[in-house]
């Protein structure tokens, strides 16, 4: 595959900006009223308590970059935008889960979350593993809604997606080896080289920001060759932000983060920066902008969002 | 609909008790192979911490019930065993995953767990924290297998029924009434008569073991005459469970329960036996497992083994 001339492209930074905005203002309000007090069909009642706090854990706030990701994946298959809405509010709420759990007094301990306090602190740490619980549960119902898409094996399809995604090979997986990798379980049991810290960074948040942009084929039965090229650029983008965060940690400061910075040093887990230095790791970020734009080649034009999303994720301050 | 001669029936307890057994074991073999090392397909690698505690969490022990409820049912409808133990399977991750969170320190705080230590005790908190999420998640993943069922539109049913017995809507939504119920979020918020009882009653176990017979009338493509009949079979038997629960608290000892006796009353919990008196819950009881009797009466002989559990479920002591 040839390199096109992304570089030379002008950058759509208003476009991209206001498709950013208006995917984050849909999700708002599509979790809004999916996160409403009437219970759905088969559901008893909505237990008030349980209700706000996961309403706390997801409304208002974040970029909503993954459901951002599905959208503008499916619009190069022609999905309807309602359905990738769907799927991407599924899969915010596994990400806003995730939040939550990572935030627990036994897992990160952490007391602010986009500049407010985390869920266990707002509310206390039951009600936080029980909005955590719910929130992962109703990514699952969202999925397997006829509103999400008409087609019950594109559904189910995107169920396992999302499971394998998020679960004990993805996310979940991820998350006890960065507990590791602060030497809890011992030495022996913490990664050690880059090897061990790229499938330790694939794991724990790279598999979710690939899930997005495979469920935007999904969606749209995309040709083989198509898939295959979003699976790349979503798996480079998933790389990309996982050094961009730990620049961040190194380079941030708490008031611009809205969470603590420094704290993965302080935990003494490895990450790539220290592996390949700050600016190795600036030249890894930039090799793997470049690679991700190039595997949108296929698209052509209609790649130019999510190139800027690329750089939107490299060069980010937050 | 005229009451069957129910009672009068021999109580098939051989084949009762063997079938429970057949399908205990069924489940731990399939559990065991689904929660084998190597990843799936879309998995990234499954960490060998988080797979001994999800393994440590579903394996080697418990009666199954909600398995045994899923094949027993599907069984009425001629569902092959294979997919009925891959649904039982599903729910049991689920069953699991509720016991590992709802012991955890800031929830119910228990050191035993079927006559072993909890999760958290064994490995540590964040670990189970993990180990639930992980097998929460996992239950999607089987669900949406093809193992599971031929027809994606089936195995989509059974996501979108588990997601709404299981979330905020079902059992996640009834643990948060339970810890209300124990006065932590302040009088007015403790549930009080009956009515509110009933409904975190029925969310807290019910909706899993409504669920359970459901799964099976899906799997099946069952009548809705017979749908209906195995739901209502489902919610009756769920009623008698929990009371069955109430009264063990109060009259079992915790070495035949495997776990603390007792605690509803240590945590001034309002439970159908404060509300009825020990008697009255007894005959509250005798009546629920009649009307679930009489609820498989379109099955005729075929709803022997349901009856039986029925009985079982009311008289178990442990």
């Amino acid at each position: 595959m040839s390199r096109p001339a992304a570089k030379a492209e002008p950058r759509s930074d208003t476009s991209f900006a206001a498709r950013l905005t208006a995917a984050a203002a849909d999700i708002e309000q599509l979790l809004d009223r999916l996160l409403a007090p009437a219970p759905a069909e088969g559901e008893i009642a909505r237990p008030h308590r349980i209700l706000d706090a996961m309403r706390y854990a997801s409304l208002g706030g974040g970029k909503r970059l993954r459901p951002f990701l599905v959208v503008e994946t499916a619009a190069l298959f022609g999905v309807r935008r309602q359905h990738a809405l769907m799927a991407g509010a599924a899969i915010e709420c596994v990400h806003c889960y995730s939040l939550v759990h990572d935030d627990l007094p036994a897992m990160d301990d952490d007391a602010l979350r986009r500049g407010r306090p985390t869920v266990h602190k707002a509310f206390d740490e039951a009600t936080a593993i029980l909005a955590g619980d719910g929130l992962l549960t109703f990514a699952f119902d969202i999925l397997s809604r006829p509103e999400c898409h008409p087609d019950p094996a594109v559904r189910v399809a995107l169920v396992t997606g999302l499971a394998r995604a998020a679960g004990l090979g993805g996310m979940v997986g991820g998350q006890m080896l960065d507990l590791a990798a602060e030497g809890r379980f011992g030495r022996n049991d913490a990664p050690q080289g880059e090897a061990d810290v790229l499938t330790l960074q694939a794991m724990k948040t790279g598999a979710i920001l690939h899930f997005c942009c495979e469920a935007g084929a999904i969606l749209g039965h995309a040709p083989q060759a198509h898939r295959e090229a979003v699976s790349r650029y979503g798996k480079l983008l998933g790389q990309a932000f996982q050094i961009a965060d730990d620049l961040l940690d190194v380079e941030g400061d708490t008031a611009t983060l809205g969470k603590a910075a420094g704290k993965d040093a302080a935990h003494g887990k490895a990450t790539l920066v220290d592996l390949l230095g700050v600016s190795g790791a600036h030249a890894r970020l930039a090799q793997l902008v470049s690679e991700a734009e190039i595997a949108l080649a296929p698209f052509g034009k209609d790649g130019a969002i999510l190139k800027d999303a690329a750089r939107f994720v490299a060069e980010r301050r937050a």
